[in-house]
């Protein structure tokens, strides 16, 4: 029997505040109302501001990976060659629905501890004289290691190579805790989720678009209807969807966006990436591995622990949710038993992090993993050494 | 400036009950954890238990048009023909759907006023001795029209014709409001969503599926992959989703499951019968015309009334909604300013409908459109004549 | 069982709105905390605006009967007389109390169908040449009988008696629902409630006071903590309470207070008037008597309506609850049985109000009251022609 | 600008479950109607078995204060002696409320870092020979101190001085926490609020009355009516209260009794000496001093920390506020300053004890306190080797 509040330390469904939860909970309104037309033109302008992106972004009723077929079927055709930067598992899952879709998917591969490399893509599209590949896929952040990828570099190298491919994005936990830019760094589709950084429970897909794939879209027959941009677009144009959508996952959008939006996205990212290295200086201090090796890589979303030989991550992992209530992310395919990740992403703050870090540390010792005590004391120095100047203010929701 | 609650008296999205608000408005879980894996075998059960179907109910992320995708992704190729019965405009959707999902649709034409003829469909199936139809598409409850088709009657003229073609049906308005039975109907998938009977906010869709229709997925090699069946009933067997699912509308889910279930689907059905009989005597009374002119196919769930010649249904939709902050449905497509739509379905009581009769009686008198008075007191004499025996027990909702 | 919202058609508790409960639903904060000081200063200033006073309004944690005590503890001594003028049973309750705290009681005697009289309480006044009377005490609505009170006549008729008896005034029924001015209208206490024309749920209870009020506190050394007024003033003055108030509740009061602001106080007004015609309208048609005989004294928050000779209130109410899920007033005190009261204040609009008259008007056939057919058709008829000019705006409630 | 949840670690109000805030979030209903009976009936109920007893337990619309008031109002008379053991503010300011209400006050001076002594209340009452003192006024867990008072042996005190005082105890912020039997103990009136262990927002009061006190309230013609017990318990039989009750945070009793239940008295007790047992671990570790000097007096409520002379503890509290976004409580009165408290009841674990303990240590270096690092390392020493056998279960909250 647990007490008090769960620690939901995945990196994805995160902790959705309060005023986020209150906002879902209001009564439904007619999808085809004045009001709704306001709501709909309001999230879709706020969704443009966190994309960064002055073309339309499409909301879609769905998962995340929902937003990941229509990325594909939108802009490629049965037979189009892909290429997939493989960072980790969510990359190779993409690339396997890119198959299963019937596109032909090139995978450069990777060890899972690094990010895609900007030279071997723009390698790989230099040989391509033919431009038979047609798009470019990349995890801007593995979820499944904690591992992002430089999203300019590897426009540079497309460009580098005047290959004409179309550049897929997947920010799914990377959108609203670390840095994105979707038309500065020249993306074509990127695909977002609602439940990591935009802090709303799932339910709710993204795909912001380029002119160029809005292009390759509307010269693509590719068979779609549910996916297909060019209705949800016209219809977006006054706030509406061709079809019914999710009305009460969009109010708590609004919320959210206007949260990210009130504490101002620098600090959103500069809060991610203090978490994130108080987080890696506990793993060192406690002398564990962090998966990802390279440091310009390293997730401000979440971090990745590689487990002592011999140990196994899902079991600590099970000690960890049954005597402290908090869940931790699972080893995801060739890294079941060997990882644990943990999300320090969305709706989260100094102290959350530090119970969190407080139950990886007891866990390591009810389990029996061995450790060197002082995870907890390293994460609270760097903690300490970068508390924001200047004074904060409580936010309306602890008052509202 | 509004007061006092909004009258969504559209057929659908409906009043969401108070109780699956606040379901949903609890906090997001982990899942791939424990306690997501009982959520999960519990809605799926419950749903089993609405379809009445023993066999798997699919849950989507989506929209009611996304089920519509997955009947046809998972059981048909392009190419197929697919027979649709035109009863109005979610029927010619539903179509056209399938024709850009490049099937080769063959409709029956319809008059929007009756429901999908049996008769009409064994013939054509008898004439199909090639079998080329792989498939008959009927919505049970034209939501456009407020006219049902008989399900039974149509299995029977399939089956008489010894014709195997598949048998898909819309229920997204019927059920949870109107008796249906997917096994003992003989429908292979049956396609649902959460924001009509069900009382859900809008976010989920439904596949019930025959063994036939599992057979016919399992040979198909029509492309697609959020749709696909086969992942999703596997990773159910345990109350899991091979991607995130819409955790907190599954909450909802669980919670308007349960409050089915305390009624009585009997009496669901029962509530929904005599609503819709109390709503046609005012429409009488009021010397209107109802849409639909057969009263064996009389939609319990919702009514759509013809104006006046010369007076627009929109104009005066605007002025109910202006006046007495409620919302009617629309006509649809060709019925666009003909017919308005009065939702009577999902958590609905007597009074609740009184006071939707008693706005769209008064905003006859304030548009000026003809109609004689007396439909409010006409439909208060259906129902004092209909209260059903026994004493009624105030809901836990009241209270909790 | 019950489906849809339950009607709560009594005088009070109202019909809460959403806003005001998921305000109420937010995490408590800390009550010496500095955002906790912005949220007092808030809702008292707001209350101010309410009461219509530019003097201290202290709100209590208690019911409303609790600021009936707070307003005669701080005032009165033990041995104190008071004129109480009887206009129903919370007139006498207030009445009663006054006498449990040792005051001698002196009441003018009422029907409970006319409001006081401020030419008796004038004389009164007059003969007392010695001053014993040291208060008035009058309920500005009765809600127990729908008969309000002319306040500012009485006040009139106090300093035309050149009398310094203080003039306590209960509005518990009125605030926010019927016109009120605290300092014009010279009134000393005002006592009021959370729970009827506030939309709040019952656990807060109001004193407005005058300085005359507070003078007469200063000196009384009557014994009381809780009550005390000075101390809360004081504490006040930064937003604080002396003890911990109820914190969620406050967060209901600033939204109900921000609702009432948007509505506009004349508004609020108006709507509760025409309101209250249409229900009297509907009563009269039905050829039943309205418990109030004075039509100037008609209250605008509740109507109370005269069983027919023979036919028990209570029978009547149970069968409405039972078949139609609506609670209404019962008869209170000698009107038990013989009256029941409609509640039509609060959070409420046209077509609430339509439900309700429908479920009384059918409870009349079930319950086999006698009555002509049509008050609801004479309602709609008030509604129709009184119906304010422009165009409504849905409340962002609606929508968030 | 803080994000995340805000750390509510003030002896109360404590952090409110989700379960708890939803409950209250439901639509009010008619506090005379028969569901209002049955919840009534189940949380008078539920009460009893928290402060086991088998007598009446009178819950108020009311602060903490106010239940105060309601036993002494009750129970004694003005010019009756009471005797108050000064175990801290709280202690005082009920002394002080005495007085206020006109009773001869005695009081047994304390030093603030001690509880109540038996002996000496024993003593001083063995010498009221004349039994003027007509109760002993006991708070069993200081809120300002941290220091608790052995209430059994206390009764053992009155007891062998053959002595009839009345025993009053406030068991505000220990009941639900602290283990506690009103009958077993022989109390007479305990007192208790909403806002600690009970998990509530503020804004109930509770008396719990033996035979004694009844026989002493019917007995005493003390002027009161809000607080007088006789009608109120009349009431109760059926359910309902004399006036409109604070329906809403009723409907948050019943759940966080139900909550309670669940966990089962034995564990919550042992939940909160456990987290009290890690708070002291890390002051010591600090070498701060606790301001309780009695080990057997530690509360396990919270705990109050002596600052390093020099330094203000309301300075260094406002740093965390304003870093960490947690707020802890205030020195009280001669302790202002001087002590700072950690609030760890109510609905709390262990991985929100360390979040508190880390802001605390890290609160420290910002603000420039003395300490030595290692006090959140010790807690989780103290944690790791008593975190409870057997497999925890997710609770229904977290998933519903």
């Amino acid at each position: 029997m647990h007490t008090g509040r769960h620690f939901l330390q995945i990196p994805g469904p995160t902790n959705v505040p309060d005023r986020v939860l209150r906002a879902i909970d209001m009564p439904t309104i007619d999808h085809r109302g004045p009001e709704f037309g306001r709501l709909g033109l309001e999230v879709i302008e706020g969704c443009k501001a966190v994309f960064r992106t002055g073309n339309p972004v499409i909301i879609y009723p769905s998962s995340g990976t929902g937003a990941w077929e229509a990325a594909i079927l939108n802009t490629l055709s049965p037979g189009d060659r892909v290429l997939v930067a493989e960072t980790g598992h969510f990359a190779t899952l993409w690339g396997r629905m890119a198959a299963k879709l019937k596109l032909e998917v090139e995978t450069i591969p990777g060890d899972w501890r690094h990010g895609a490399d900007p030279g071997e893509i723009g390698a790989r599209l230099a040989e391509d004289r033919g431009h038979v590949i047609k798009a470019v896929m990349v995890v801007h952040n593995e979820t499944s290691t904690g591992v992002t990828s430089r999203i300019p570099d590897i426009r540079r190298a497309i460009d580098a190579a005047r290959h004409p491919a179309l550049f897929l994005v997947d920010t799914i936990s990377s959108l609203g805790s670390i840095d994105y830019r979707h038309d500065e760094w020249g993306v074509d589709v990127t695909v977002g989720g609602s439940q990591k950084g935009l802090m709303l429970p799932p339910g709710l897909g993204f795909n912001a678009v380029s002119d160029k794939a809005l292009a390759a879209a509307r010269g693509n027959s590719s068979r779609r209807s549910y996916w297909d941009w060019h209705e949800i677009i016209a219809a977006n144009a006054d706030g509406y969807w061709p079809y019914t959508p999710a009305t009460n996952l969009l109010y708590g959008l609004r919320e959210s966006l206007a949260m990210l939006q009130e504490e101002g996205m620098d600090s959103v990212f500069a809060r991610h990436d203090r978490h994130a290295a108080a987080t890696r200086a506990a793993i060192r201090a406690w002398e564990l591995e962090i998966l990802c090796v390279d440091p310009y890589a390293y997730s401000s979303a979440l971090t990745a622990v590689v487990m002592p030989e011999g140990h196994d991550a899902d079991r600590y992992r099970e000690v960890v949710l049954n005597k402290f209530d908090m869940s931790l992310g699972t080893g995801l395919a060739k890294l079941k038993g060997c990882v644990f990740r943990i999300g320090h992403l969305g709706h989260f703050n100094d102290l959350m992090l530090m119970g969190t870090l407080a139950g990886v540390e007891m866990g390591f010792a009810l389990a029996g993993v061995p450790y060197r005590k002082g995870g907890v004391g390293a994460a609270m120095a760097v903690l300490e050494h970068t508390v924001p100047p200047g004074k904060h203010h409580m936010k309306d929701e602890d008052a509202a």
